[in-house]
């Protein structure tokens, strides 16, 4: 059945302007629009196949990374692209590899960190890829704690330059993307050393190989870290290592926008507040946060469509069994993850929202938002990348054992998503973050400090401190403000508790390391809140399309209910409801349930993803699933002869035969 | 430092002895003996070497594997190992293989459910491994409900044959291990159809590929699904797809222990139960959870030695960092799995115990426990795979970046555990099964059934449903039996909130259905009540050794706290406990992770693991972490040389030189 559509009467039962939606979900018509176009330049090209990236070995995959990018910077160059559609078209290649670096990391911190006579040296070469650079931070023995980075760069006065130098095994570079076999430039940190005094960790631009042919420059040892998880994925990118003996560069390659090295060894500073810096992780970070939106996304198309193409058991007198998706055990992990994943879209778009303002007040030298910018920022982050690498985990098994196939794209999306728990902050890390803030926000309340954004809500302490709930029927949870005041009470409760027995330490820093898993639970309920709030704005506004506020107001109802019942210890322990109200939640969620799932097929189609991007078999938008799989087997490389002859010759009929030889073995 | 152990101050602070905790955790002398000379078999020879199999191509991997499957049963036969031995070898060899399919599933299939004349037929053949056998049960379309099956078995009474068929696409069998490029024959699950009548699923042997040189037999056609999650991992093995059309098989190949088929085509009843078949099942979902609690305990070896090596933050004057292992976040993550591993290793030790059992009642054709036997097994094959899945993930991320490398031996490990919660029966369709048990246990409450075994405590309803918890203080925690009864009481109390909603439903299968993820819940408070008893009677267990015991109780006693602290909303929503009371508990538990963490290495050299065995860089017993990440990607093949000269000059040097020629792309 060509053309057939086996979810065709899913998405006649939908109840709400599928189309309208779609630019809802986009951010605008112009968004969508370009989306589609971009995605379909990527659809129709065979350079960018991705179907065979499981089965590509590693040194395959690298050279297929290196053509797919060689050709995507050709289309950008003879199609003359924007910047937007640049990125879109990386997006839409759907391949981890050296220009994530190059254009997201390299780029923005010479822009950011570097003088103007700097960026006006480097940036044209970078922007025209004559060089190819990337961001080398991370060190075999340090991670998260930047300050403890070992690499040196010594000022040598005779010569004018510094010398860069890897003093221990642990001092070695490790992990930045690209650096392995491709990248010829490098931003290292490294502590900058002058005359036996350390002066702390800067940036520093280095060449790393030949720009004649490509092998390391004296000095230099670079190279591979390795596999890494999972088939494809991460391993289409030549993560590195990087060890220097003694190498020099020329003095002006430190970045020295914040502060000056002069031609005596002096440390200068310009005057440009060094808070400028975090301009460069807040930009990065937001957008790891809006990649794992997607990443979670993507899994729940896949297993929405899987779950309504999907039966099992229930079939009677011989008719058709029932929708997996139809099960309650099913909808119960499912429905809130589609929630989530539009939860997350919509405060990505408002974290840009809140950078871009940032960035304003940056120009304008105004840092008052900075702290809860960045807390914002960090627990945003925190929260969606775990969400997202739960999530798509979950989606993964609930596509039962065909969810472990590779066809079903499920296991590279996942190992393509997990990481991002750990790079850019270790997520454990910067919830801690969130949570010194949220003690000093505490700390500040009824001193009169003004608090604005996100710890507004902390002004009503005194109300959120006692009020009830006065949820009395399931239909009660959907009135307006009853869960966010209730989120409101439970993130301020757990905030202040956590404050009360920090006081009693008497070194704050002790009671913090004590205290610290409860301050990261804090953490997360503060974020929670945001979400929650984000996407109830979301849904207030004035959107058009029969049926589309519906929707949002249904799903956004389904987000907040199910993390109230996943984390109801926190509501029953801070007395923010009783566990009657905590069972009605239940009975409301159940009900949501019913009015999402004539919609689900028809919520996914919304992200309008095409089946190359969505490389799913499982989530084919045809739901053409079974004649795909068994299609996928049949076409698999191992299945090129019936007999697989040298393992039969060797080791089979030897075996049976009682023939083994010691030979062979 | 040759022959370091970067760990030896670890070693040193144990406050247990670590010899007669490895015989508590092998389960004897004996098990401990037989399994360091197995392993150290193993480790020794080249042929079973693993490191380098993530970079194995899938053709590579499976030829690998046959080789080490061939030299394997070389040593078994030349060595004469026991049965038990030649288990442990396969253990130990690490990779999963059709041998699992053979040994664990074919086999035991037609010892339980052939004839005597069957078995005397085949069973020698399989023993000798004159055939190799696999176990065709679940179909494209068909995983859970076995009762769906659709491939056909019709009888020809001319011929006094079957004929095997595949009768529409979502007939083809999938995935069975072994299937694609191995086996020479299999069990078929099958429609029995006589003379138009459809008499259910039953067994069938089929031989599938010649004796002569490995070809598919006519009417035959069969591969492999494809690759699956993971580097290495279950690509070792050939799950396969395979499709009969019209394939003729003698009638005395169906297996006829329960039901016989006579010449002239009537189904004629043993007399042997059919209850029977259980049998296997109850076997090898006993195996499957045993295997989970090894691959958890493998991933906590791994994290807690890596996070005493690792070292982040808190140098003062230039001193050693902290050891990660000190932070209370990572403690609290860390810990609970650790003493989750301990407590799984011996309720599956307990659950081996009840299989014989159950074996020897089935034998005197006594099958009063086999419902609660059932429910056990089910249950907590569920818990502790759902458990192993989410823990060795955990502790991945808890070796933070490098737990995402291959080297780490973690995405593997992964790999290899996660299928568990999907095949032996979905997790979700078995922990339904224990609810429906619990269900009617709870309808029998009071008629005068006596209650034995997991179920005893219910038999103390009317207590558990009003009794309160007395903890006052923190260490009121510990007192015996108070967290045994809260177990209880939450558990009968979720049990007998599910039957009350349920009685609201006039059909019980329509409540049920609607009910279902709070019957998942009430079914997995139940299992976790099993494994918290069986823990503690172990540690009560009269175990000698300096320190054991008290090590045992407080791993038993973390494994309770952190349950209670996880589903705390349990607890408050049943009225089991106060919120202050909760509190406590996470007091208490905090406290408890500060006696546990001078043991927590040793605790886990208990588990005995080779460097070998547990193919992780970040495990290594000698702690020598950076060293050997070094040195393994300094030998990576990708590292062969400094420049990837294909991908330099056909699309690195183009792109960067602006000369990108269409040809290459």
């Amino acid at each position: 059945m060509v053309g057939a559509d086996y979810l065709a009467d899913e998405r006649e039962r939908a109840e709400f302007d599928v189309e309208e939606m779609k630019i809802v979900w986009a951010g605008s018509q112009h968004d969508l629009e370009m989306s589609g176009r971009i995605a379909r330049l990527v659809d129709n090209d065979p350079v960018f196949r991705k179907d065979n990236r499981c089965t590509l070995d590693r040194k395959e995959l690298y050279t297929n990374t290196l053509r797919k990018a060689a050709h995507a910077w050709k289309l950008i160059t003879e199609l003359r692209l924007s910047e937007e559609e640049a990125f879109k078209l990386r997006f839409y290649i759907d391949q981890p590899s050296f220009m994530d670096l190059h254009w997201h990391m390299f780029i923005p911190t010479i822009a950011g960190q570097g003088t103007e006579e700097q960026k006006r040296k480097w940036l044209p070469l970078a922007y025209k890829m004559k060089i190819i650079g990337t961001y080398a931070q991370t060190e075999l023995g340090h991670g998260s704690d930047i300050q403890g980075i070992e690499t040196t760069a010594t000022f040598d006065s005779k010569t004018d330059e510094f010398i860069m130098h890897s003093p221990t095994l642990s001092s070695s570079k490790w992990w930045p993307g690209g650096l392995g076999k491709t990248s010829t430039h490098a931003v290292v940190f490294a502590r900058l050393v002058i005359g036996g005094q350390d002066h702390g960790v800067n940036g520093f631009i280095v060449q790393l190989r030949s720009m004649d042919d490509h092998s390391p420059l004296p000095g230099i040892t670079v190279g591979d870290v390795g596999m890494k998880f999972g088939n494809g994925a991460y391993n289409s990118m030549d993560n590195g290592f990087m060890r220097f003996d003694d190498v020099r560069i020329p003095r002006d390659q430190m970045l020295m926008r914040i502060m000056e090295v002069t031609r005596d060894g002096k440390c200068v500073k310009s005057g440009v507040p060094s808070r400028l810096v975090y301009s460069t992780m807040l930009s990065t970070r937001q957008k790891v946060m809006s990649e794992a939106s997607l990443g979670l996304s993507r899994a729940v198309c896949i297993a929405v469509r899987y779950s309504a193409v999907r039966r099992q058991f229930g079939s009677t007198n011989g008719g058709l069994e029932n929708q997996v998706i139809d099960y309650k055990t099913q909808q119960n992990r499912l429905f809130p993850l589609l929630a989530s994943a539009y939860a997350f879209r919509f405060v990505g778009e408002w974290l840009k929202w809140l950078y871009t303002d940032v960035s304003k007040r940056f120009h304008a030298n105004d840092f008052s938002t900075l702290s809860e910018v960045h807390a914002c920022t960090a627990g945003l982050k925190s929260l969606t990348t775990f969400s997202t690498a739960d999530g798509i985990e979950e989606c993964r098994k609930l596509c039962g054992g065909q969810g472990y196939l590779c066809s079903s794209g499920l296991p590279e999306l996942l190992a393509v998503h997990l990481p991002a728990c750990t790079y850019e902050g270790d997520n454990i890390v910067l919830l801690l973050q969130v949570a010194r803030f949220l003690m000093k926000t505490v700390s500040q309340l009824g001193s009169g400090v003004a608090l604005v954004g996100t710890t507004a809500y902390m002004q009503r302490a005194e109300h959120l401190m006692q009020c009830c709930c006065d949820v009395q029927t399931a239909e009660d949870w959907l009135r307006p403000g009853v869960i966010i005041e209730l989120f409101e009470a439970r993130a301020i409760r757990m905030s202040i508790a956590c404050s009360e027995s920090l006081s009693q330490f008497v070194n704050f820093e002790q009671g913090f390391f004590e205290l610290s898993a409860d301050m990261v639970e804090a953490a997360i309920a503060h974020c929670q809140l945001i979400v929650v709030c984000k996407f109830q704005e979301k849904s207030k506004q004035d959107i058009p399309g029969n049926g589309v506020k519906t929707q949002l107001e249904t799903l956004c109802s389904i987000y907040g209910l199910h993390l109230i019942r996943k984390h109801i210890g926190d509501f029953l322990s801070t007395g923010c409801i009783t566990p009657s109200q905590g069972e009605l939640a239940g009975q409301m969620l159940r009900s949501l349930y019913g009015r999402i799932r004539p919609n689900a097929v028809a919520l996914v189609d919304v992200f309008n993803y095409t089946d190359h991007f969505l490389g799913s078999v499982l989530g084919r938008y045809d739901g053409n699933v079974y004649q795909k799989l068994f299609e996928n087997a049949l076409t698999d490389p191992f299945n090129d002869s019936d007999v697989h002859q040298d393992g039969y010759s060797e080791y089979i009929q030897p075996m049976m035969k009682r023939r083994l030889r010691s030979s062979a073995l």
